[in-house]
């Protein structure tokens, strides 16, 4: 239950529109709960301000819609990441608010309170064309973290006036979040123009000797432009939540 | 053969209840048997208290029928891993008392004479819903080798107050096999808060920088809280072998 | 030349302290100054709010105070990271101000117009007593970018009440740093507790399958609390810098 | 503070030796202390039955000084692995009862209140003569556990009639410890020869494709005995808190 | 063309059989023929006394039965390894007397003059069941390189008596080859026993950190018995090769 | 737009065939231009001589057609690599002249104004009949680049005598391709050979432990032939535009 | 011998100034010389266009002394590069005009006929002051091979700007080497930018996840400017040698 | 003891030089013997034709000494491989026959019975001057075990002539060690010129990408000539045994 919800309900007593009795059951409720295959942990939302996302892959589609419903039956939104298609049509069918992003493998409900808006905007460049699923994914977490987000698309150092040219973009992010395969140069250069938090995204985008990802991943953590941070490869979900750490702080 | 076995067939010889001859013409099989494409280990029941196993990965079902076959003529329990779904179906019209787990990727036969129980119970914790094939491959093999299994499921070290609220269970079990994928981190975390042995399993659940499960593997292997043993990535059977050993020991 | 000095200049013009003549001089120097082995960027600051830093390593003695000097001669401060004790010694004799931290092996000199204070406090926390180097270069470089420190010293998740007993200083915090070697476990178990930026940094700490830091680093980019992001093996400095630029946002 | 000497204290205080405001400051002493540089578990020992252990590497001689007369003030014992000759000198000079093992790179100190015994012998076997300090490591700290340590040296599977010679040690043990580096094969014949739990220790002995080794890591991870389990590269000392963790079970 | 059939011409111009200018003419050929996507060494067998061996993978089936029909047009013996069933077929379509063996992945076509036979027997020993279609690209190969194969099969070292029993088997060898998969451990062993070249081939059977053959293949370059030779991982074609230099040496 | 085409605008405006404001338009166009999904440099082939090529791979049908017609309409010509059989048919439906080159993965539409013919020819070896895809990659590209190319296939070092009999084609060549999987030790051979430049292109080629094209990686980055350079493995698109420099400059 | 000399030779046979029994012997030396540890390859001059270099890593000073003598003795030039100090002591001893250069670690004897000079300059480019040594071997090396060699250090894409300002310096080059360690980002960058033929050198310059220069060499591999190749970690030699290639052809 | 060893005993007991007690005596001995740092395997010369070699490396002077005249005391020859200089020197104190070769890093002491001379020789080729150490330590071992030993050093691929030269050297020997470091494609040269078997030796010569010696395994392990066996890297020993079992099969 995230803290946003929790004052909702305290309001709602406060003005007499929720009677204590129900006000109590809501909050009574207990921090975990176990599935048997599963133990959701809903105090999540107040201890780091945003609910437990669900991890698609390995699991079942009656695993998925039998997490998600749980969460969403405490009227908390629900995201789930790196989901099959399979899954999310039945999911779709027990949640009907459910939104399917076929790219970014996502699945999202919103909650019945909106989440806060984060205090900056989000950019998100991509090196190619080729990155834009795990940018997708970035950019749909972010949405349900309350953070607006922009793209900056195919901008990767072998035409570099690309990027030059949108400077400007650089200099306006709260926070740049730069997904890139194959050499990751881009995370470097970028790092190297802007002030603001980078968060590098290396993409198995690539062949040979990219080694699914490894060449950009060890380009980004030898960054030569100073306080460049990485996240796992593909990771585009885990770059938005620390972009929302950064935007909700 | 297994001991116990030997002891029943010596007791029935002592009251009567099998002649002298029989009892030899059991007891004087050989220790290997060849079948062309696998040399069974008939003895390994007697000198290890289990009898060998069969790795269903890489043979045919016409070969695992025909091993499982062999080993169940003398009156041992079978278990199959690692069983693809035609194989067992293949085995369970051979063998009739199989019973097929295709979570665990199972096959089990229990054998004439009950295994001997444990000494204690043995607790098998996971760090997420998609680490459950591996865990239930472990408790399968468990139950087979005699040893009774608690669970509990989905502890992992991000929401940390899911395991401490059942930190009774790390203290009441006998061994403790820990399931984990990804950051492996949960076999530090009940490797320091239980007494008794740990045996951490990595999982290839995950992707990217995970490698298929060596990340949590170095994870393990490195583990701060002294004295956690580590086996093979997703290898749920050799870790409740590990247990079997120290359990019936 | 930083945004506070030019800020200084221009109200020194302003007020007359400072004729138009001698700002000129000191705005129309080069962005970029060549010493024939190395090409120092005097706009980083201008462009990311802090000076180039110098990269101790592989450079000679000689080289490190020729470009500590020239640095210093446009009024900005000077931190040279990794640096030798020779390196460090020599520097001292020719820039009498310098600090030097031989735990941290950083030198450095405080700029004339102190820098601007971050707008919250960072937090260094370590797994263990053989981690400090590291977390001491993230300190310095902390303190020489205007951000004020808070530590807490090896509380690694074999003992997970260590850190569970401070776990307030977690919340104060506005930006965490994680320190460890090893298994790296206490990102994830941070991560999950905090609600702020968590930036992991894994260490060398360790032997055999920690494999100089590749250990920690993986757990690390696979932790299961979601969020955090990662900087290289051993590079304190980094972590600090990504820190600083989260907390002048 | 161990279980045992915890029980000291209670007789003492029920036989009337020991005065209740005496009993009751040792009782109240903080489970955990911080020196600055370390934050000691003094817990411990309550919680898993043996005092922390301090891993010497990396701590400067100071530290390591510090912190083992921080817990032996407790009237716990001492184990420092991984100590260096100038530590252990430092140490002896301060804790005269310390026993320093060079070839193991151990200092122990014995605590007052002798350590329990374990229910059975631990066997340590090894391939060759050069992974002695890697199995001596093994038996100072199975020893500092309570542990009574049989060696079986130089028996790799070269010369196999070596270890088959010497078969009942095998049978007789509580537990089984195989030190090898190299091919690392060894664990995989003493896992498939004994009953008792076995637990492998892949040494850095070798050279090239022994890659420091990662060979006997991933033999003896891919052991085709059932249930062998590996600890880190190296690490006598995890090892046999592994068969301490077992053998006090 | 290989010596035997240079020196049956030769001795068919002797005896008249065969007149001058057809047996110019077949002598006359190029000892390179290029078909455009190949250019085939037919100077091989003259150079090392077997024809050059068709590599399947990677190739079309047009390719490989347009290389093995000039081959075969030669006279000489035709052998493809790692063919796939469509080329097979193709193959058998082209050329009659192909033998194809669906395990080894082989096709083969004998050759009109026989080839010599090898001056003893070569013994291909396997660790399980699962490793067979490796040991049956080395029988054939071997086969088609003239010596007569032993097999023993499924004698990994989980229950060594199985191997010691046939120890005999060892001793009467010309050339052992051993054929593990997972600990590779066997090679050791055997090695370690016999007295004649052992070569070894790791397999790519396993899981987990087996990692597709590495760890056999490090265990087997890191035998600590003395004069083991390895082969690439699943090469049983390479290693057949390998011992026909020695058997007809 | 190419440097050629630029010049073809002037002369047609300086003979009067085109009018000054249409020559303006085509002129004017921007340098790069947005579709969303890509970021099109078309100054690319202004500012290196050649066009931007398309990298086929991660990318849908749809967006290669986008993409491809816009680099048309400029008058361009279009390459495609690493392109689906899906994708070249939809791209051919569009653009009627692309020659799709199956063993290649290319499609290819010729400019309207040829590209200027390169100084000298490249000569494309090849060690096997399985390199041939990457060396007809390496083919079509240099083609598209104006380079005229020959071939030598399937000379790889195990039969020497193939190469040698064609070593004047070395000598002639302007720019020389090594194409070779597995031990990739051809660049080592022709490296020592030839006097020209030599790029080598190792290929994925072989099994076990070849590594998906490492193992030839590492032996042409260690070449003992001094001047041989590298790229990616299977990058024979890489290759042929590094000799597209060397051959235009 | 190289080409200049022989005709230099049959020059002076021309002009009288040399006879033919003198002319003859000289020609007539052994293509090849064996010193018993060495076997020279005097024809690689002819061959090759330069003669045989000395890689002095691994070689006694008696050994390169040895070596370098029976080459000066033909006339030619003697380059040793990877030299250690002592070992360049001896051999300026031994040859009085060697040029010892200690950051590059070359000797080098100029050849009595000057080798001919290179049709373009060559053009190094460093990332970073401590890529310094490779580039100055580079240096030294192009130089021996007739090369004249341009330098622009320091200008990582950290800083961008230092790079741009000097762009024009990269279209006047006939060929660009890139010497860049850590994240090697600066071979992308130069290579998107520039026409002519670009070589990237990574450097073990970094620390932790640089991992001795494996990340450069990844980003180099993995390359988007097209076209850009790659040569061996720190091997400034052989990226001179290739640009010599080229800048010969 | 060796086979001939007990002929000779044998046969002085029947011609009488030697009673029958004494015989009795020096026959009667353990097959192995206790040393406590180590267990010598007498019977290996019995077994395998040839003593028990030691392994110098960690192990201390004393144990070396220890072992050799344990060995030397019953009349067998004794080789160490990988002897530091302090324990060559305590050994020649001890054993004044002993032959020390610093290169090779041996140190041997001939049998008093001489050990049966080879059916062949054998020859030791090497690439190149810094790969002498191993093939030294390779021609010691074949001397030990009784095979001579030619040598043809430094015709690495890079000068091919250099080996075509003396291409009858290949076809005169009856087993052929490769000796190569960096891109080691001399082995897949000689594998495909001789018919005689071929031991590949990599070597750790090289730097960057050679990583030790990982460049030239993996090349000889995917060597297309067919039949060539690989060792460990800078394992000129092993190859040695593999060559002394084929010559003296």
């Amino acid at each position: 239950m995230r803290r946003e919800r929790v004052r909702d309900l305290l309001a709602q007593v406060a003005d007499g529109s929720l009677d204590v009795d129900r006000a109590l059951a809501t909050l009574a409720l207990d921090p975990s709960e176990s599935l048997g295959y599963a133990t959701i942990d809903h105090h999540r939302a107040l201890r780091q301000g945003f609910p437990e996302v669900v991890y698609g892959a390995g699991k079942t589609p009656a695993q998925i819609v039998g997490i998600a419903c749980r969460i969403a039956d405490r009227g908390d939104g629900v995201l789930v990441t790196r989901i099959a298609e399979d899954a999310a049509a039945a999911l779709a069918a027990e949640l009907p608010g459910v939104e399917h992003n076929a790219v970014a493998r996502t699945a999202h409900l919103r909650p019945s309170t909106p989440i806060a808006a984060a205090r900056a905007r989000l950019l998100v460049v991509t090196a190619g064309t080729s990155d834009l699923p795990v940018a997708e994914e970035a950019a749909v977490t972010a949405d349900a973290m309350g953070c607006a987000t922009d793209r900056l698309t195919d901008v990767g150092v072998a035409g570099l006036h690309r990027l030059l040219a949108r400077r400007e973009m650089l200099d306006e992010a709260g926070v740049i979040i730069v997904v890139a395969g194959m050499d990751g140069a881009l995370a470097s250069v970028v790092g190297g123009l802007a002030r603001v938090p980078v968060i590098a995204v290396p993409t198995s985008v690539g062949y040979g000797a990219a080694f699914q990802g490894i060449a950009p991943l060890l380009t980004m953590l030898n960054s030569c432009a100073a306080g460049v941070t990485v996240v796992n490869i593909d990771n585009g979900f885990g770059a938005a939540m620390a972009a929302a750490r950064i935007l909700h702080s």
